[in-house]
């Protein structure tokens, strides 16, 4: 049994990181550029990811007690404008249809760069009474901002995701909600299925979505200490309510507004999750997403290892495991062994005459290399838990990852030097918003504020008491 | 307890079957048009129905070998001029993005009408030698095709679909494939889920998916005795392969080019559930698809009805039943069950004071309105059989409907006058090209040829063997 080369496919993430990643998109047959700027084609590896994604994060919205619908995705123009940072926020992104059937259309259409509008006008008529409020609603679909610096996953022309739009009688209400949507649906999955752990905190009012007067954020460190905004959740006070008329008749019959939210998550996720457990090597699935926890590779053809193989597989997938076969024999082992790690495959079992003899198999897990022999009788009792405990290792080291990589600092010269290398904690009092500008200028930001403690402030947090994480970021 | 009136809210089937769809629409809160023509709003319940619907046909897809991808959503304008008939199938129908990021583009792009032509673009890259073959993908997504009478569910200027595309060696693989989607997945699915029995068949030459060399279709007879395409499988010979380029090398190195296929269901389909199973009192969901299966009716508000309806509910929930419960007793328990039966929950179970003196509860049959006393001890034992039962009398129900709304002609003049009130089965003989030319003018279609015993028509089949299956059509 050979010991897998280091594949030479992949240039190292300490020479030159972005092109790493360009590297595992490309080797690890991840994702394509689409044929107009800006565009991806998602991959079946990749997208069985997102697929495995979504049913996650769905399952949690669904918890939260919100429903999913389907919105068009053509918007009228007019409709863009009715709140106007909302407006300015999205113009220089849209794309528009100006031609269609054969004609020139008298009213042009825009590509949904959100469905914020159209929540908005939907609402205003399906709410009427106190009665229909909460009235929580999630959509599953593609959007279209025009980018300028295109990146695979992280930043295109064209991307999947979901958006909750929700409405409420009162702030309160409204804000509680957020919260809830942001620790319980997108923390929880980033931590419990991705072992992503996130910083959770407000962003600050320069960085704020469009018409939110409050947003929440999920920022996670990359490989190479760069920050990633994993998703977003904003309580919209009542301005897109005023701005679409959504009201309701409260119990006193008196006519008022809603208080609006939304939240959102995409495939800047399947960005994220390359880059936060990626190495040298390529990917390193955390194995409550893996499609494949576990591949069972018959190391030579003879009958002995193929059935035995065949029966691991068997056994595993009935103990819950999703595993699978490679008994690509006619290929070297050694290869094989490679692509499944350039893959990132938690688990491979590896079935060979030798192991056999010695009534053995194999275990390599892939987040730390460690290899070794497992009786096969206990094979199919042990790995549930060994994958368990892989998600529970790879969620700490990230966590140690990003403890050693946070430096705190007090004047915004000791915060730009941080951010060259890692997350940086600074009083928001001895930054403000001219610290905040300095900042930017040197393409460094503040990711979110939080309490001292790593909490997301509430209303009654004064902002001098806040700290501010800064990074460079994606 | 009161026996449910009939809604007034919707019209009769009998006096005006299209008013009867959009009522049903309106009031089961199905769906709402969009601002712009031909779009549609699916809303919770309808996307419910369709979620379960995509569940089970992804399931079945995957089963038969093929992988989720995603493709961008813009197509360069050159990409869908290269293959001839295919251009001029889709030409009239586009959407077309001229300008972008606040400039006009240089190349128009193309708002998919399907991904055809870039699945074509792809496979050219991703087949390389005859083991990359079959290739098998598939994708859900949204498409636009600008409908000059667009309907909602049936017609519409966006819809959500699934198209499967694959490359294979020869063109036997490519008909073998085809077909085992076509019965395997699509059909499987129609009957065994939505209980809805289909007419599987080959489309006439001037019915073909524009490029075809072979279009199979499942046709679905509604309340109305109108036919609805639920699904449609095409072989495409070598066309596109040509047109793009998809060749690969063979065991003996000779470059070949490859067969492909494509094969699609959409939205469309939950216009068909509407339409297959509806009747004046609303929608009739069959079991497999709802999304409630039972739903717990609690007549009055005291605690002992209160808590045996609960107690129901989590008692069928742990048995695997789809079950909820209805507590809104400050509503009138007409209005409640009269809404149920609008939005169509196979199983409505009645608990009241009166029914549990007597150690019962009531249980009230969407499909036949039959209405039956239960012994409370044994609800959780009786349900879910019932449910499968329902399952087959609506499938054998919808079957009768056909049978008795089919008739057999031998001329063109007997073939319109019985479409006017169901299918027509003729001898393509009979019919040919100008008696096809001639119902078409009465809008009238031949839907598919089938072999006389009802199978998919086979290479080896003549078309003087054919009967056509002629009706009007969605």
């Amino acid at each position: 049994m050979t010991t897998p080369k280091r594949p030479s496919v992949l240039a190292t993430q300490e020479a030159d990181f972005p092109r790493w990643y360009q590297d595992v998109l490309e080797k690890a047959e991840l994702a394509d550029n689409g044929p107009v700027r800006g565009t991806m084609v998602i991959r079946p590896y990749a997208y069985g990811l997102w697929e495995r994604m979504q049913a996650e994060v769905d399952a949690r919205i669904k918890a939260a007690g919100a429903e999913n619908v389907y919105l068009p995705l053509f918007i009228p123009q007019s409709y863009l404008q009715r709140e106007a940072e909302h407006v300015e926020g999205f113009s220089p992104e849209l794309a528009v249809v100006t031609h269609a059937g054969g004609k020139e259309l008298t009213e042009p259409v825009v590509v949904r760069p959100t469905s914020e509008t159209l929540f908005g006008e939907l609402m205003a008529k399906w709410v009427q009474s106190h009665r229909d409020l909460p009235m929580l609603l999630n959509q599953w679909a593609n959007v279209v901002r025009w980018e300028m610096r295109p990146r695979v996953f992280l930043r295109t022309t064209e991307f999947l995701w979901q958006e909750g739009h929700t409405a409420h009688a009162t702030r309160q209400d409204a804000t509680e909600y957020t919260l809830r949507i942001h620790l319980d649906v997108y923390r929880d999955f980033l931590e419990n299925v991705l072992a992503i752990p996130v910083l959770v905190g407000a962003k600050t009012k320069r960085e704020r979505f469009a018409g939110a007067i409050n947003t929440m954020t999920c920022e996670a460190m990359m490989g190479d200490g760069k920050a990633l905004q994993m998703a977003t959740s904003h309580e919209l006070g009542q301005n897109f309510a005023k701005a679409f008329n959504i009201t309701y008749t409260d119990s006193a019959g008196q006519v008022q507004h809603c208080w609006t939210t939304s939240w959102g998550s995409s495939t800047r996720m399947v960005g994220g999750l390359i880059m936060a457990h990626g190495d040298d090597a390529g990917l390193r699935v955390p194995p409550r997403v893996a499609a494949v926890q576990a591949v069972v590779i018959a190391v030579k053809d003879d009958e002995r290892t193929l059935s035995t193989a065949r029966d691991l597989v068997a056994s595993l997938n009935a103990a819950g495991v999703r595993a699978r076969i490679d008994a690509r024999t006619e290929q070297g082992f050694g290869r094989r062994a490679t692509e499944w790690e350039l893959k990132g495959v938690p688990l491979r079992i590896e079935v060979g005459p030798r192991d056999l003899d010695a009534g053995q198999v194999t275990v390599v897990r892939r987040d730390t290399s460690e290899k070794s022999p497992l009786p096969l009788g206990e094979v199919v009792a042990t790995i549930p838990s060994l994958l368990e405990s892989m998600h529970e290792d790879m969620l700490a080291a990230a966590r140690q990852r990003l403890a050693d990589r946070t430096i705190e600092a007090t004047s915004v010269d000791e915060a730009l030097e941080g951010a060259m290398t890692g997350f940086v904690r600074i009083p928001w009092k001895a930054l403000g918003e001219g610290g905040e500008r300095t900042l930017n200028e040197q393409a460094v930001t503040v990711r979110c504020l939080q309490t001292p403690s790593g909490q997301v402030p509430g209303v009654e947090d004064s902002a001098d008491d806040l700290i501010a994480i800064v990074a460079r970021s994606y």
